[in-house]
Order: C-alpha cells, then structure tokens, then sequence
C-alpha cells in the first residue's frame, strides 16, 4: 500500500500521491517536499523506488528484511534510518515491536513497514498543520515521526512497570498461597519484555544522539533542539528499563527467599503436630501391651485418666510450641 | 503561586513581585537581577511567563509535564535545568522527590514546582544576605539553590543508610522468629528506594559536573568552585547510594542462607524427635502382640522394666543427638 | 588441499590454479587478482606459501596454529586476519567453530584452514559473477568472504534461541515432573555455546569497525559501506548473544525457585497426609488399651462407631487443607 | 592541638612551633617550608588558619566537617587533598578511617584531622631526615605522607584478606555443624568492610594519578615517580579489594550450597530412620490384632521368631540405605 | 646466584660472566649486549647493581620487595617491567605465580627474582640463536624473555578449564551421590585461580600494549609486531580467564538446583513411603481394638483378608505414586 503526500513549499499546500509512477517529477524538485509511505510493499515496489531515488542495494536489502537493528547510515545522496514503533497487544499482552525504515534526504522521506503503523495519521497531520515551519525541510517532518513514535513507549513502558509493581505487592500481601512458582515465571516473563524493549531503546537513543549533535547540510540548525527532546525522551525509557531489569532480579531473589521461609513454616508445622500426635499415641500404645501386671489398668478411672493425660500432653504441647512460634 | 524578588544592584536592595504582570519592566534591565519562582502555575501563567521571557516551547513543554529526566540544556536565550528535591515522608517513610524547573539567565531565574519546596524562604536568605557576591550574577543565586537542595539529600541517604544497617543488625541477633520473609521484603522496599535516589543523582552529578566545567558567559569566574563543591557532594552521594546498592543484594542472600539454616535445625530437631519417639513406640507395640508365649509378659516386674527401658532409650538418644548437636 | 583462482581484470576472465608452483607468475602482476584457498596445509606449503608472499613468520605461525583470537593485524606488505565460521553440527547439537586465517593485498586473497569450510564455493561464485565490481579490487572479495561466514551464523543463534525458548516454555507447563535438574544443566549447557559464540562474535565485530572506518590503500573507497553492512550485522549478532546470556541467569533463577516451591508442595502434600492418618491412628490405639474399665467397648455398636468417627475426622481434616490450598 | 615545624633552607635546619601566632612570619618566607598539623581543632584555630594563609571559605568548610570523599581540588592559591589512614581496631576488629585533609602549597603542608594520627611522627623523621632532597620543596613532605598513609593500609588488607581465607578453609572441613548462619553473616560483614575500604582506596587512587601525571609550578619534576610509586602501591590495594569482593559472593553461594546440601543429608536420615522404624512396627501391630484365628500366635516360637525378623529387616533395610549412602 | 652473558655485537659472540664485578667494564660500551639476571640476591648484590647502572632507588626497592604488580614503568636511564611467570605445582595442584623485575635499556636487560625460573635457559638459547637479529638491540631479547614467559600461561590456563569441564561433567552423571557440598567447594577453588590469574594476565596484557604502541628510541622499529604478537596470547588468555570466571558462577547456580532437586527427590521418597506405612499401620490398629463386638474377628478368614487388604494397599498406593513419579 503506498500513501504519498508532496508540498508546494511556494504555495504551501499539500497534496496527495497514490501511484509510484507519479513519483519521478517531484523527486528533484527544490519547490517540493515528499512524504512516500510504503505498508508491505511488493519487492518490486522497493525496487521501483529503488531506481526512482537512486537508493543503495544495501539500503534496499535492509528495507526488505525484517529484524533489522536500529541504526542511521549515511549514504552518498540520502541517509538510511531503521526504527521501531511499539505497542503492548491488548489481549495477550505480548510486546509488539514493528520495524521501520526511513530514507531520509532534502527532498524527500520514505518510510517503509511490514504492518500498518497507526500514528501515520496523526503524524502526518502534525506536519500539514505546522505550515510556518515548512522551510525548516525534512527534518521537521522527520521530528514529528520520531517524536509520535517515541511518545507511544511510555503507555508500553508504564504498563510493564505497572505489572511488575502488581507482582511486588502480591508479594507483600500473599501467605500461604504457594505462588512463589507462578510469581517467579511472571517475573521471568516481564524481565524478558523489558530485555526486549532495551534492545531496541539503546540504539535508538545513540541515533537521536547521532542526529542532536550532527551538523547535517538537510536540516535547518534550530532542528537540533527538537531532536534533542526526544533524545531526553528516550534516555528516560532507557533509564526505566533499566532500573526495572536491575530490581526484577532482587525481586526473584527476594521471591526465592519467600518460598524458603514458607518452606520453614511448613516444617514447623509438621515437626510440631507429629511430635504432639507421636507422644499422644504413645500413651495408648503403652496401656496396650500385655503384661500380667499393670496395676494401672486394673484402676477404675485409669482409662479417663488416660484421655486426660493425653488431652493434658496435647495442650500443654501446644502451647510450648505456640511460644516456640511454630504454629 | 507566584513569589518573585528582584534586586537592583546599584541600591543593593530587594523587592518582591506578586504579580506576574509586573514582570515586563524588569526582564531586559542590566540592573536588576530578578528571581521568580512559580508554584503550581496554571497553564496560562506558564504561557505567560513563556511569552515574556521568550522562553522556547520545548523547555517550556518540560516545565509543564511532571517527570522530567534531570538534565541542563542550553537554549539561545536561557539555560533550562531540571533538578530534585528529596525528602522522606514522616508518616510512611515514602521517599518524596519533587521535581523543579529552572530557567537560568545573566538576569533572571525562573522556577517552576507543582508541588511546595520547603528550602525556598532558606534560599531566598542565603542570596539576600549575601550581598557582597551580588556583582557575581544570577550564579550565586543558583549556587544557593542547588547547594540547599543536595544539603537535603544527605538526612534522607543517611535515613535508608540507618534502616539498612538495622536490618543487618537483626540478622545477626534474630534466632528462630522466621522473620527472613520479611527481611528480604524490607530489603526489597530499601534496595528501590535507592534505586530511585540513584536514578536522579547521578544525572545531577552530571549537571553539576557540567556546571563546574563550564566556560558560560553568564556565570563569573569565581562561581565555578563552588558548583565543584556541590559536584563533590553529590559524588559522595552517588557513591553511598551505589554501595548499598551492591551490599543489600549481598545482604538478601545472607538472609537466604540464614533461611536456608533455620530449617535445617528445624529438620534436624524434626528428625531427632521423631526417631526418639518411633524407637519409644515400638516397644509397647512388641508387647501387645497377641502371641500365647511371650515369657516377659508374666514377669511380674515387666512392665516396669518396659517403662524403665523407654525411658532409658529416651535419655540415651537425647544424648547421641546433643553430641550431634541436633537439638 | 589447494584450490585458486586468478582474475585477469583487463579480460575479465577467472581461471583456475591447481598447483602452488604456478602462483609465482601471478603475484606481482597488477593485472591480476588472485585468491589461493589451502585447506588442511603441510607445513611445508605453508612455508612455501610464506616464501612465495614473502608473508611475515609471526603471521605465518598463526595461521601455521589453530585457536587464534579474530583478529586484524597490519604487516607491510599485507592484511592479517583471523575469522571463525560457523555451524551447529546436526547430530550432537555441538557449536563448531572452524578457524580461518586469511592474508589479504591489493592482488591476492589467501585463505588457510583445517577443516573444509562449505561456503567456499558460493563466496567464489558471487566473485565471479559480479563482474562490473572487479575493479573494485581484492575488498569485494574480502566482503564477500565474511558475509557469507557471518550470514552462516544467524541459524546457528536461532537454533541456540529456539533451544533457550522451549526450555523456558517447558517451565511454564510441566508440573510436577521433577525436571529441575535436567533443565539447570540445559541451561548451563547453553549458556555456554552463547559465551563460546560471543568469544569469537565480539572480536569479529571488532574487525568489522575496523575494515568499515579504515582509510587504506588496497581497498576501494565505495567498499566501506559493504563492510558497514556486515558490521551492522555482527552487532545484531552480538545483542542477541548478550541478551540471551543474561536472560539465561534470571532462567536459572527462576528454574530454582520452580524447585523451591516444588518443594513445598511435596512437605505441605505430606504434612497434612500425616497429621490425618497419625490422628486417625490415635483412636484405634485409644480402643486398644487393656483397661478394665472402657465403658464404650463394651457398646454393641462401638467399634462401628470408631469407624465413623475415623471416616468423620478424616473428610473433615481433608476439607480443612483443602481449604489452606495444601492438597 | 598544634605541632608545626619550620625548615630553614639554606641553613637546612628545623624548628618546632607550637602557637598558631607565630606563623605570619613564615608564611611568605621563601626560604622556608613550612609545615603545620592541627588536631581536633576548634572553629577558632580553623578560621585563623584561613585568614593567616587566606584560605578559601569551602576548602575551610570541608576540613571543619567529617567524611569527605578523597579528592584533590586546586584553589587558586593552595591545592587541597582529602586523604584517610586506615587501620583495625585491635579489639572490636572495626575497620577505623581516620580523615586527614591537607592545604598544600609552594611554602606549606597544613594539616588537619579529628583524631590522633600514630604516623605523624614517623613522617616528620623522613622529612627531617633526607635533608639532600629539601630544594625538591613540599612535593616530598607531601610524598612521605601520603607514602606512610598508604603503606598502612597494607596490614588492613592483609588483616581482612587472612579473614577470609580463615572462613573459607573452614567451609572446607566443618560437617553438621550448621554453621552456614554465621559463616554468611561473617561474609557479610568482611564483605561490606572490603566496600567500605574501595570506597576510599579508589578516588585515593585518583589522586595519585592526579599527582603522578600533573605538571604544577609547584613541585619539583623529580617527584612525579615518587608519586607514581604511591599510584602503584594503592593500586594493588583496589585490586586486591576487588578481587575479594568478588570472590566473597561465591563463597557465599558456596555457604549456601554447603547449607542445601546439610539439608539433604538430615532428609535423607530422617527417610531411612523413619521407614526402617514403620515397617519394624508394622509387624508387632499384625500380631497384636485379636482375630480369634491368627495361626502363629499359638505357635510357641512366634514371638521369638517375630522378633527374629524385625531384626532382620532392619538389618537389611540398613544395608539397602548404607549402600544408597543414605547415612 | 648470577647468571651473565654479554654479546660482542661485532664479532657476534658471546660470553659468560659469572662476577658482579665485571659490570662495570661493559655497561656503557656500545659494541656490548649485556643480559644478567639474578636468582635471589642479597640486598648487596642489588645495591651493588643499583650503583653500578645508576638505577632509580624506587625501581630496586620494587625489585627487592616481592608482590609487586605487573607494570612497566619508565625511567630516565631505563624502563623497569614486572611480570609474572606461571606454573602448576605438579603434586598439590596449587597456581604458583613467580614475580620477575626486569631492568632494561638500549644496552642490558637485568633480571632479577626470588625463585628459580625454569624457562631462563630456553631464553638464553633463543636469544644467542637468532644472531641475525642482533642489531634490534635489547628488544629481541626483551622479546624471547616475555614470549617464553606467556607461552608458559597455556598449560596453566588448560589444565584449570580441563578441571572447570571435568566438575561440570560430573554435574550431568552424578546421581544421588550428595557431592554438591564437595562440587561447590571445588568450584570456588577453581574460581580463585581464575581471579588470580586475570590480576596478572590483565595488567600485563596492559604492558605488551604499551610495549607494541610505544615508540622507543631503545628498541628497533621492526620489533613492534614481535610484541604484538605476544599481545594477541595473552589476550587470548584473558579472554578464556573471563569466559571461565563467568561461567563458574552459572556452574555453582546450577549446583545449587542439583542439590534442591535431589532433596525434593528424597522428600516425595519419604512422602510416598510414609504414606503406604501409615496406611497400612491402620488397618491392624483398627483390628487391635477391644470391642466386644467386632464381628470381623470372629470370621476365620478375616485375620488372612486383612494381610491381603494390606498388601493390596500396598501395591495400589505403590502404583499411584509411581505413576505420579515419586519413586
Ligand atoms: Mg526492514
Ligand atoms: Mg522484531
Ligand atoms: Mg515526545
Ligand atoms: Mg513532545
Ligand atoms: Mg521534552
Ligand atoms: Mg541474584
Ligand atoms: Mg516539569
Ligand atoms: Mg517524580
Ligand atoms: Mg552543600
Ligand atoms: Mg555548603
Ligand atoms: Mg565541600
Ligand atoms: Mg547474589
Ligand atoms: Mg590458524
Ligand atoms: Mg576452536
Ligand atoms: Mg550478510
Ligand atoms: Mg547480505
Ligand atoms: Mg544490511
Ligand atoms: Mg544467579
Ligand atoms: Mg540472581
Ligand atoms: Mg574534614
Ligand atoms: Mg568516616
Ligand atoms: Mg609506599
Ligand atoms: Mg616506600
Ligand atoms: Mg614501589
Ligand atoms: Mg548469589
Ligand atoms: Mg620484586
Ligand atoms: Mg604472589
Ligand atoms: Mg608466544
Ligand atoms: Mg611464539
Ligand atoms: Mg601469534
Ligand atoms: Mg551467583
């Protein structure tokens, strides 16, 4: 699917493109900006747009393929950017994280994905709406999709720091419920996303670190200062990220000691209630045997006496053990 | 909530604003250095103040969003600083940090809080009082604010550092109270507190680092020690908050381990008593069998001596399992 | 084994070279490109290789050894390099990593290893066919070689990912089955092919920053962004080596605290078995006691009541664990 | 308590000062090196120090206040050091940091610390003593300081490091005598004294880099390598800290082990003991059921012979055990 | 003991000197090489030495003192190298690590250790070998010293990742054998020589890249890469050091769930086997009571169906439990 838009800088006005085949008058015209973007095109799209921008077979071949790292390459006439958008999935909670590729020129932004990207409307209407910054070039317009895309981790990020908070107070709360399985696999499972999110958050703060401080012939100078924010933006999910993968691991550690003390409590248990049942049977077990001559046995009221002494031995045990705190 | 002062220098003498409509005449006069401080300023005050002080949207957007990353940031016409109160709440003991928005000038200063920060009226002391470093500029009077706001530092790290060590302290003296579950949840809660102090410290070190080495046209020489003094206070704060850091996880396995003991004395005793009483058991056990010729059973003394055997095996195993060392 | 090839670039014709005795003519010839591959060397080729090149003792006695380091060395008449390729051999799941020590000039391409390295034929088919990059000179050649090694280790990582996943997807699904033992030692065993791969990964990363900023006189200035492309994709590489190594360890973790609970289950599974047979061991003990006075036994209907009671406690304690989750 | 010795150098004699009155006279003196230590000073002494060698209200406040990090810090006249001696408490075995800081300058060594310092005599005979190196200036008053300092915290470390070689050999032949409790806390607590100690050894280190490679009009160049020899001594201190501090979280892991490993033994004995004692008590409660047709009973030998096999069984089950190494 | 050869670079001879008191005749003679070491000297003999070749007092005083970190350090008349040599000591097993001081410049390399080092001789020998190499000067011989040397590290390093692999494989075969505790303890041995070794191997590795960047007036051009080439070894090193060092922490985690799971292995045994016991202790426990009426006692065959009732049990729990895979 391609969605093109180009601007009459002259005249600003902003109008729309739909056929690849449109693309060749425009693509150097100084009067003009471009916006092309490409949802899964053919391979013969990429290459058409290939030829039409003269962009590099290496550019091209990452273009093509998934799993690409986030970088910025500068290449003769354009440079090759590769980002990722970010979204939790609703129902699964899985992280979701679709990549992005961006040529980027004077001229001209060419955005190509796989699966759609639902900002690219609001981010394309950010860029008709700031008319008074169109001869700022691209790189506003590369701002406002870097920017779009940055903002949508933090509702992910806020989500697994809500989840991780969630499992730490069940840890608080919790006793007895023998959950310290399922606590450690969830624990297992958010440390995993926050890996996941690191892996691309780090490089994709070195590029906007890269396009801070570089003095690039494209981009009018009061850029910098745009780009700058979203570097802040984004060293602050990295700083968070961290922080949680750092404290996920004291919290398994925290949650392994948790089964270790239930574990005790358990014992305690037992070791009390046997010791008190083992010396409570031993009593009958005594009056059971038999020899000629037990004079107790001939008592009248050596049988009550005996449920007595049991029920005494029984009580007075617990309350030994009560004080031992190990019921 | 708006309370502003400004001082003519000429005069040597201070006055405060309650108005932010006042601020006009000031803003562009050599010969006044103003200090304005906003407390949860409406949106139009923030935009009004914006308008007056040309203050860019970017910084400005910062001042409006809680949340900021510590950082100082250099823009055309004023620097932006984002920096931390701390404090630790007396009921909850709930680490507090409140964020603080500076815009910094050769004439004016500029902070915006939601929250109130008590160290103000302090502040506002310190740079009144000190009226022979007035030719030094607007720097003196962020020394002052920064130099207070990291004094309150220390208190709260000194608090978690307290809290640490008494935990540890308990360690070593608790016996049998199985308290290792709420050991290792208490050094959970800590290990995060510093987590969360680390997280604003260390970019604060930076910009005081920033601070020192800076060649700025805006500060006077003599400034710059006495941003390295704040820079060396932080350090040590940074370095403290790092080595509890390091040793509570170290502390969180110690407190494994102890777990991990107390249940094999309390096995130990488990076992111990249960053989005692198996043993005990299976002698009247013998001696209620049925059979029709068990000689002992018509020796008149038998079950005394049975009594006296159980009773023997009991002292005898007691002393094999103290020598063990199991009880 | 030897196997080479020569280039004449003025007739853009490949020929093929079967004996070490022909390279003499070649090797000074600016006409002429040439690749020798030797595969499991005599130390006398080697050194007649040595002679022929007039190649450096030092790095003819590493490529003369195996286990080198990946490296890049720089002598005065040529590159030194040492690559690893590799695969996971598909009955024992083994990692092999297949040394390859490479001396590389403006005119030739010499490759020497001990074992046969399977790529060899396509990397020397994508030289020949691409014929209008002859000019480019022996750089082609190099990327050629190590993009094709490096693209052999992306099924090699998926396969050691595929392998870390199912573990963990096991853990989230067996229960019950005691396999913590076996899962530990299969997540150590992994870990290890991940710290074996990283050990050669880095290092070849390494080589890649080198030959992608290197300014050098045998290579053609268009080549660097080739061997950016293969750096680009080594780095992939290495995140996801580092990020499955320290999720490795938070898998152990977790693998252990899936045996702690485990733990407990079994001793709250046997607390409350022996709590409910013990005291339902006690009543029959109490009825068989020899008193003489034991108004109950003598009850027709007793000993059919014992046996409701029994049946009555053991529902009952059963209901009650039930309860504390301890069935 | 004041100690100050001035040293004529041209006359190369020394002379004691005992009152801080007298030092106005010496301190432009060119032909004098003058060298002044202050213990537990009061605020009063401290402020004439600052006024008689002017010196700057921060470097002031940090020698009034304890624990400062280790720093050097140039003033524009004097350059000011934190330093720490370090030694153990004979009894309590408390690891005791003693704060030292120290003006240095051109013409003077001041010195200030709260509490007795035993080196300083020391250092006064090696100053006074190499009287050949005086024209070198206060570079090698400042060299045997810190020199002495640092030689003493050889005794500190080796002291800790016998510690904790003593618990791990230990580790090695104690057996059940669950001391896994008290070996971690002693970890524990060496292994916060070995932070407490990297905490001042490393930016000590600093310093002395700082020393070693700083070209200042105010030492002689000779002196740089005395310096670096101090550099090289604490720099085998931080790595002999962190080497043990490394090394103390395996050892704890291997305490904890040791503590799982106990358990298993204890289980394994409680198992074998249990089941050799029910199945001993199983048979006398066959035999003590009151059917009136139980064959063996009216056998003369049954009981003997009932006897026979318990001893039997259990004879045998403790071969099975012993051969399964359960006890 | 002294061992001295010198080198008559003219006539390319060489000759013995077995007397500190012939020194003095070759040191500054430019015709002259000249190589003594010495094996365990007397503080005289190293005075003497210092004396005769005016080397700086710090130097002699790192040479006459043991434990000196490896380092090269630069002098005005020499440079001054520690390094280690390295060895297994064949019965206990022990890291022996032999400090060597090397005193070296254009004319003479000093050697000076406390130990005998068996590698000397190979040295000597390679050194009067290579007589073509001569005129590099006291860096080829530097050269043959330190290769000889690292060359020494490999077996070292083997055998300990030889012991490392041969613990772990016992981890995958070793069943029920309680050799955790021994395992563990073994681990930290092997984990100790690791950190032994990397605090020489590091630093060193430090010294040969100083010695392979350095531009030495005393050392030819050529010897450069000869230096680079150790520099790779010893990386080498460094890295499998690391490797392992990290590994055996993972080893010892995995231990640890060894030891857990055997000790749920032995629980479900005593669980499992406690349970058929109990159970079948009930049944002549019921039967053991002295109702009068309990009519199953009177049938004839009651006493043979209530053994078979038990066996039934028996095996039906047996199945049960097999099938939930306790036993
Ligand atoms: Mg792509
Ligand atoms: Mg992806
Ligand atoms: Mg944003
Ligand atoms: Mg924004
Ligand atoms: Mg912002
Ligand atoms: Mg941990
Ligand atoms: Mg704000
Ligand atoms: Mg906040
Ligand atoms: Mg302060
Ligand atoms: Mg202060
Ligand atoms: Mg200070
Ligand atoms: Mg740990
Ligand atoms: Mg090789
Ligand atoms: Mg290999
Ligand atoms: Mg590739
Ligand atoms: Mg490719
Ligand atoms: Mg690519
Ligand atoms: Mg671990
Ligand atoms: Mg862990
Ligand atoms: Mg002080
Ligand atoms: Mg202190
Ligand atoms: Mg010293
Ligand atoms: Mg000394
Ligand atoms: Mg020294
Ligand atoms: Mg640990
Ligand atoms: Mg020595
Ligand atoms: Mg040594
Ligand atoms: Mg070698
Ligand atoms: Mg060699
Ligand atoms: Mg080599
Ligand atoms: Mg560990």
């Amino acid at each position: 699917m391609i969605r093109g838009t180009y601007c009459d800088k002259k005249q600003q006005t902003f109008h729309s493109i739909t056929d690849l085949n449109e693309l060749s008058q425009f693509k150097d015209n100084d009067d003009i900006f471009l916006w092309v973007d490409l949802q899964d095109p053919t391979k013969e799209e990429l290459a058409k747009l290939g030829v039409e921008f003269q962009l590099h077979p290496l550019a091209l071949e990452d273009a093509t393929h998934e799993h690409q790292r986030p970088k910025i390459e500068e290449y003769d006439n354009f440079y090759f950017v590769v980002f990722y958008a970010a979204h939790l999935e609703a129902e699964t909670g899985e992280l979701d994280l679709r990549e992005i590729d961006i040529f980027l020129n004077k001229h001209y932004l060419l955005t190509v994905h796989e699966k759609p990207i639902e900002d690219l409307k609001e981010i394309q209407l950010r860029w008709t709406r700031n008319v008074q910054q169109l001869h700022w070039g691209t790189g506003i317009l590369l701002y406002s999709f870097l920017d779009t895309l940055v903002d949508d981790y933090f509702p992910v990020v806020d989500a697994l720091v809500d989840q991780t908070e969630e499992i730490e107070d069940q840890l608080y709360i919790q006793r007895g419920q023998l959950r310290e399985r399922d606590t450690a696999l969830k624990l297992l499972t958010l440390r995993k996303k926050f890996l996941a999110l690191r892996r691309v958050v780090t490089p994709q703060r070195d590029i906007l670190n890269v396009l801070t401080n570089h003095d690039s012939s494209i981009f009018d100078e009061r850029i910098n200062i745009y780009f700058r924010d979203i570097y802040d933006h984004i060293t602050r999910l990295a700083d968070t990220v961290d922080l949680y993968r750092d404290q996920l691991s004291s919290t398994m550690d925290a949650n392994l000691t948790v089964a270790s003390n239930e574990l005790n409590k358990v014992m305690r248990t037992m070791t009390a209630a046997s010791i008190i049942l083992m010396v409570d049977a031993l009593i009958p077990g005594i009056y059971g045997m038999n020899f000629e001559n037990i004079p107790e046995l001939k008592w009248e009221y050596g049988y009550f006496a005996v449920l007595f002494l049991m029920l005494g031995l029984t009580i007075g045990l617990i309350v030994v053990f009560r004080r031992l705190r190990w019921f």
